[in-house]
């Protein structure tokens, strides 16, 4: 149970001649920023551009690193080696980092993007090696990760700060992990219903399962989808019924604090 | 005029399954170690293992950024911006800094490669965007470029400590510059003749320049290179002649001090 | 002097999530399609779906191969040699047909995109190296190119049937090529004389040069962007004041009829 | 059981300044060229030297499709949809086609390379996604695969000519399939025993799997490794074993012969 949580979006996906997302407009109501690295989106020029508009917006800077497939958006699981996912962190972390740094700022968290999100949830190996990665890079950055998943597990096993992300527009089984999106009652459409699920997960640490049982979940950091018709309007409603309900959205960095 | 000088020469330019160059034999040699970023050659493994490799062997690590053109190795002169070159040089540079800092070490240098190297030594434009991407992401570094090129004037007046590199088996012209490749001159074939040019350039700061002038030039490291078939060997010669003539071989990072 | 010509337009440029261009709209209006062949833009399902879109419509399928930058969007220019010219190009054009024949279609067409366009249209080395590609691959095929450029004279050296491209919204030099877009007088933003000049272009082969003289053209292809606010409704514009005119709107391949 | 058998071998898999396979030695023992196609390894350059070498000793060409996964060098399994396994198969099929077309010769076959190979062994949807792919770019074509496979099955069924790939360096299962390379018996590193495997698998039709059993099985093409130290030595020696055997060593194209 919380009374403060983090409101995170995917960000700086466009790459070269091609853009995707409406950034600046859902800047205004997040508090941390995923910008992806170059692998699975993203460009040098996208993420230097990125950076200095999060910082703009006041929104704090976390990698978002995923699967070297570009023409699948890292959407598409691959059976990389643990040393693999390792190094390919470790690469995009790095890269994001000059941007920040040349820009003199600090990175705050990372969050895996997709397929490597995804995977790195049920495979211990991956998790660890994700995990390992952050650390080794800098100890103080907050690793993001599906509630109740092995990455957060292994975030913690390794010594780092981790946030346990919640989703308000996915269903959840009761093991406390989301319902597959192969399944057809996966995803909430109905946004009262979404905005109620959230703000329970926050408030209450719980949330009703599709088998009609209630879980307790962690709710540090709410995802936001920055694409889709409505995605910009939907994180404004999160973010004032957030508030409304007497919540209040700050961004991971700050609820966790400098660590000692 | 120097009685010391660094050996620099570009290394990890392995890719997945593709192995290139003997940079464990080579290392034995040089005193900083120019490691490809994943853009001409490179990935994120490779740049792990050869900053372990580096760092067993106790030479000092540079990034060596490159045009986005693996097929072509990064040697394809590319009409690219002062800004795109400002974002591959800080994203590069940062992959790198991943790795580096993940084994607990530090960045000494960046030398950028290939055409990117060419084109910046003789245009300012892209040599001020370079420098600047050097300082910005960490004004301690040290910018490699060719000697008396825009890319050394451009360093020096951003701030950096700089480092003009000379070559043992290249001509030189009455300007101080390279004998192009293009002319049929501008290779030099015989070792003999390599190491008394290299020597004398670093001893007596001069070379004969292909119109019999002698040329006033800044030796401050030595470019060897790590592939070909006497490669490692010629890297002994010249070390050894190099100390055999009374200079002292050793990392630029370490002459040129700590920065106040 | 015709009075038939055939529209041209740029597609299947989109490349995995990321979409763009109005390809199903501006297929109402033009008469061949220029498909991305996954170097500059465009992937293989992409490739695909557009050679589909452009049979419903009943377009005549062109080949648009590019630089092999896709993150420059194959609008930089590089350094490449004749040999990679000819090695880009046939791949190019090999991977969209084999769309094309599994769709049990033809090719009409070759032409360069970007960059690859412009070096061609005054380095005949490269011009020449295109031309061989195309011819090579199937000397049936039509090579389209700038008029009055290095590739229409290349493509006609080697054999091949060319069609001459023109533009309705960029201005002449009285050499018969467009003013560079460096230039400010560049394009033409008056739709009224966009459409002026390429009627006048088709029916009298002759266009205003930026220095007030008449310059013969030659009109066999007339591009039309597909992407822009505007672009779908001035494509429709210039087909219906073209055929206002009198001038037949048709497929290059129609016009220069199969070959003896 | 057959008095004539195939020799295949991987080929073409330089990329840029990376070199690997010994192609021109190894192409004085085999009967068909696989040729990489730019996804898994390979460049255009690559290509069309590799067409003309395979040409020139008078071997069979065939594409080698492989994921796109360049740095994976193909080799790791990715979830990618039948739709994209057809795509990519078209689009690496029509590239090569290109050169092989350029230079006035004719495809044999289609092996696909890695993971892509091994997943359409055991998955249906896949194999009849690449099987529809061979068929439709050119229902002549060959489809190699592996004895016993989904991918055989598929290709007979779309109407295509299949030849059933043998291994002689791996040991089989009684299920027919080769034993995972996850297991500590899966490779025969005696070459006496890889010779008479090899040779009984041809001449007879079986193969002594692992437990003890003889199994049947199809014996069109064997695969051949072009890397490895004595890669070109063991061709050498395959070759000749199987003609000392009465064995006749031809293209899998000659012995299938023109379809109806």
């Amino acid at each position: 149970m919380n009374n403060v949580v983090d409101l995170n979006c995917d960000m700086g996906e466009s790459f070269g001649a091609y853009q995707l997302g409406r950034d600046s407009e859902v800047l205004q109501f997040v508090t941390s920023a995923n910008i992806a690295c170059g692998f699975h989106a993203g460009d040098p020029a996208t993420m230097r551009k990125t950076v200095k508009l999060a910082l703009d917006h006041g929104v704090a800077l976390g990698a978002h690193p995923g699967l070297q497939d570009l023409v699948g958006f890292g959407r598409r699981d691959m059976d990389l080696s643990a040393q693999e996912a390792y190094d390919i962190v470790v690469y995009q972390i790095g890269a994001l980092w000059g941007f920040v740094h040349a820009q003199g700022a600090k990175l705050q968290h990372v969050k895996a993007h997709g397929s490597l999100y995804n995977m790195a949830a049920r495979n211990a190996g991956l998790a660890e090696a994700i995990a390992e990665a952050v650390y080794k890079v800098d100890p103080e950055l907050i690793l993001f990760g599906l509630a109740g998943s092995e990455l957060i597990e292994a975030g913690q096993k390794a010594g780092l700060r981790t946030a346990s992300e919640v989703f308000s527009d996915r269903t959840y089984q009761s093991d406390g992990l989301l319902t597959s999106r192969r399944l057809p009652d996966a995803l909430i459409t109905d946004e009262e219903q979404s905005v109620k699920q959230v703000i329970r997960m926050v408030a209450e640490g719980k949330v009703l399962s599709q088998q009609n049982v209630d879980v307790a979940i962690q709710a540090d950091t709410i995802c936001i989808h920055g694409d889709g018709v409505h995605a910009v309007e939907f994180a404004g409603k999160i973010r004032s019924s957030l508030t409304s309900a007497g919540i209040t959205v700050q961004s991971a960095g700050i609820t966790l604090g400098q660590q000692a």
